[in-house]
């Protein structure tokens, strides 16, 4: 009888994510041990402070302030690197896949701004680099598209991609609350980060967009090139009259890929979403992803994206896989081992150009309560060839303004850009329009 | 530079779900073998006529009508049976696997009836048995539940897994008409089989949920063990009270474990499910499956259950994975392979008996329309300490009946039971009492 290989885990960061990989891993590492039939240790963690209260206990002897030392450890089979941000974290990604090392990783915003050069170094020493837990947190996604889907081509991707908004946006709509109402709410529960920018103005889900569009299409989309609007200027009054549309208003993150022109477009933004649609039903802190497969047809996806629990399985999801690929490189005996580099081929793909990003829009404007003005912004649409569908009108304080919602026929977003632009030089607009897209997605 | 590794591939059986794969595969493959690194082969398929006409162009040589012989050439790698039935399938799936071949399966009939001996044939030989379109179709679920959520323990497992139930139950509800005109038009359209017992009474369902228990505990539980109920007695007015009392009904599979006694029950059964539930939504010939894990917390999956270009998406999936269990047995170079048998070990794990399934029931009785008869009915409850929750109570035909619908309070599978033996047996109950179950998941 052989004895079995020892798999060595090196976790970097002990933070909620990394306190909850050790409990769990601690917890079922018998049950996968006799599974994957190795040895399983958890040889050293990396803090910031060693003295620290942590709700895991963990040997004096395994701890280090140095999460480099951690990742480049010769003694160490996979870092888990659970320490956030994009510089201690790109140098202890960087310096483990120099080694040859798994690196698995929670951190969308690292892969967003250096996923490019983490697969190049990855390809280049033999390591690998495993991210389940960046994207939709609990919800095995990342295997669903790389693996489950692998005979699919996405034409269209969408979803809820971050939880605070949806959060947010869901007792907005249930309390008839305003936002910053809900913010501090959201705040004191834990549901949103003390600096809530990341989440509201709609970066981390761009950044979370940016993972899918390289796993789906095989190419970066930087969030600087992306349509990027988030959920801050959106008032109760929004979602009445959103439901008075028949719709409900969701952040999403979409991502269309045209297979006849190559083109494609990724973009963040509150969305109006019909009532009937499932994706709409998907409330509180849940994320709830939508793909559509040229084969497979229309899958969707919905589970908890975030909290230490559901990342916990999902990092620990790609420690067994991490398990198996090790496996299978000492079974090689190769010293210079090759990876292939992104799960799909980057075949040849352009952004798409605004113009040919249609659909159809709702404008909320604040206006001077005066004869005529309907015909001033009527006619700016009606410049950009942008029809309107319907309009709400209605009186709204300061005494003088009332509040107009127009929603429009198909147009794009050169189109629609172009306008808002001149109905906020007009003199009875009295602040800055609101736009929401209107999703038209078949289910 | 190493010319590729050739990965030949056998299909057994060119009926909907064959042709899809063949065409599927045919036109993706420059894609996978560039990823993969291998040549992809369809090297024969077995048909039963060789002269029938299909929707794909098979080269004549490539045909036989021999899938025993495809089973077992030698020069075949990976043997896709898609034959269907539990007899020829069996042979060709065992045949395959002793040959030490991967065979992969859409086969939930033959694995639910076979698959402790079809495992233990992969496991003695060092073949590799893959079953991903066997559930849910296009939705990469059995990926999900054996690698995703592998850090998790499922107390909780329920879901629609019958398209062509759910498509049933939704027409009757929105057309308010009954089961056997909209059976009549399911067969028109092809969502029903000529046969459709085995979709309507609840089996194909089982067949299903067999698979999953396997998966998710690791142990075998048979259709004629499981609750097993269908939808052939559900009504329009059925519709109608569930819908009074905020609920809308589906055929569920409910897997449930209790990790502290280690019993678990599995059922199939039209449940009614609160309105607001996401799993209601789920209309039309989509599948919808709901994960409860211990640590990833609820997933749920959406998609198409069924269909040639759903499962050839499952199936394809599976064959990708086939490539790499292949590349690596070449490259371990050994002859007596070992492989792991079942995702889950089979832990200490036994039926729950009734009188610990414990629910809410909805009872529809047709009774004689005279005094006194809500007495009788529930002093029979009353017998079995089922407390009754609320009445509905309405005219019939033909004269002289009434329907009288309860929900009760929680109570068990075996006092239900006993209560429904005894109402059968009142001269004042015209019918066979219709039970449905009230399904009290938390989302």
């Amino acid at each position: 009888m052989n004895t079995p290989m020892v798999i060595r885990i090196g976790i970097c960061g002990l933070g909620t994510v990394g306190q909850g990989v050790w409990k769990h891993l601690s917890r079922i590492r018998p049950e996968l041990e006799a599974r994957l039939g190795v040895k399983l240790e958890l040889t050293r963690a990396s803090v910031r402070d060693r003295r620290k209260k942590r709700s895991v206990t963990i040997p004096a002897g395994k701890l280090t302030t140095d999460s480099l030392a951690v990742a480049t450890d010769p003694n160490i089979d996979i870092v888990c690197e659970l320490i956030g941000g994009t510089t201690v974290a790109r140098d202890v990604t960087l310096g483990a896949l120099a080694c040859g090392k798994v690196v698995v990783s929670a951190n969308k915003a690292l892969i967003c701004k250096h996923g490019a050069e983490i697969f190049e170094t990855a390809r280049r020493h033999g390591g690998h680099f495993l991210f389940e837990a960046s994207v939709a947190g609990g919800i095995p996604l990342i295997k669903a598209l790389r693996e489950g889907l692998v005979a699919n081509r996405f034409p269209l991707i969408y979803g809820i991609l971050n939880g605070t908004c949806n959060y947010i946006l869901t007792q907005m709509e249930e309390q008839d609350a305003p936002y910053s109402a809900i913010l501090g709410e959201a705040k004191q529960l834990g549901y949103a980060e003390a600096d809530e920018s990341l989440d509201v103005l709609g970066w981390d889900t761009a950044h979370k967009a940016s993972v899918l569009t390289f796993l789906a299409h095989g190419t970066w989309v930087k969030p600087e090139q992306m349509i990027v609007e988030g959920i801050d200027r959106i008032t109760p009054g929004d979602f009445k009259n959103a439901s008075a549309l028949g719709y409900g208003i969701k952040l999403l993150a979409v991502i269309t890929r045209d297979f006849t022109t190559g083109e494609l477009s990724v973009r963040v933004h509150p969305t109006l979403l019909p009532e009937s649609h499932v994706v709409a039903k998907v409330s509180g802190v849940f994320n709830a992803v939508s793909v559509q497969g040229d084969v497979a047809g229309t899958t969707l996806y919905i589970g908890r994206g975030a909290g230490q629990d559901a990342t916990a399985s999902a990092v620990i999801s790609d420690l067994v896989d991490a398990v198996s690929l090790l496996k299978n490189d000492r079974r090689a005996f190769i010293t210079a081992r090759k990876r292939p580099g992104p799960a799909r081929p980057a075949l040849a793909c352009r952004l798409a150009p605004p113009e040919h990003i249609r659909g159809r829009y709702y404008l909320r404007l604040t206006v001077s309560d005066e004869p005529g003005v309907l015909a001033k912004i009527a006619t700016a649409l009606a410049a950009q060839h942008v029809s309107i569908a319907s309009v709400i009108q209605s009186a709204q304080e300061p005494a003088g303004a009332a509040s107009l919602v127009l929603t429009t026929h198909q147009s794009d977003e050169r189109a629609i850009g172009t306008t808002l632009r001149r109905l906020s030089r007009l003199s009875c607009v009295l602040e800055k329009p609101l736009l929401l897209r209107i999703g038209d997605f078949s289910e």
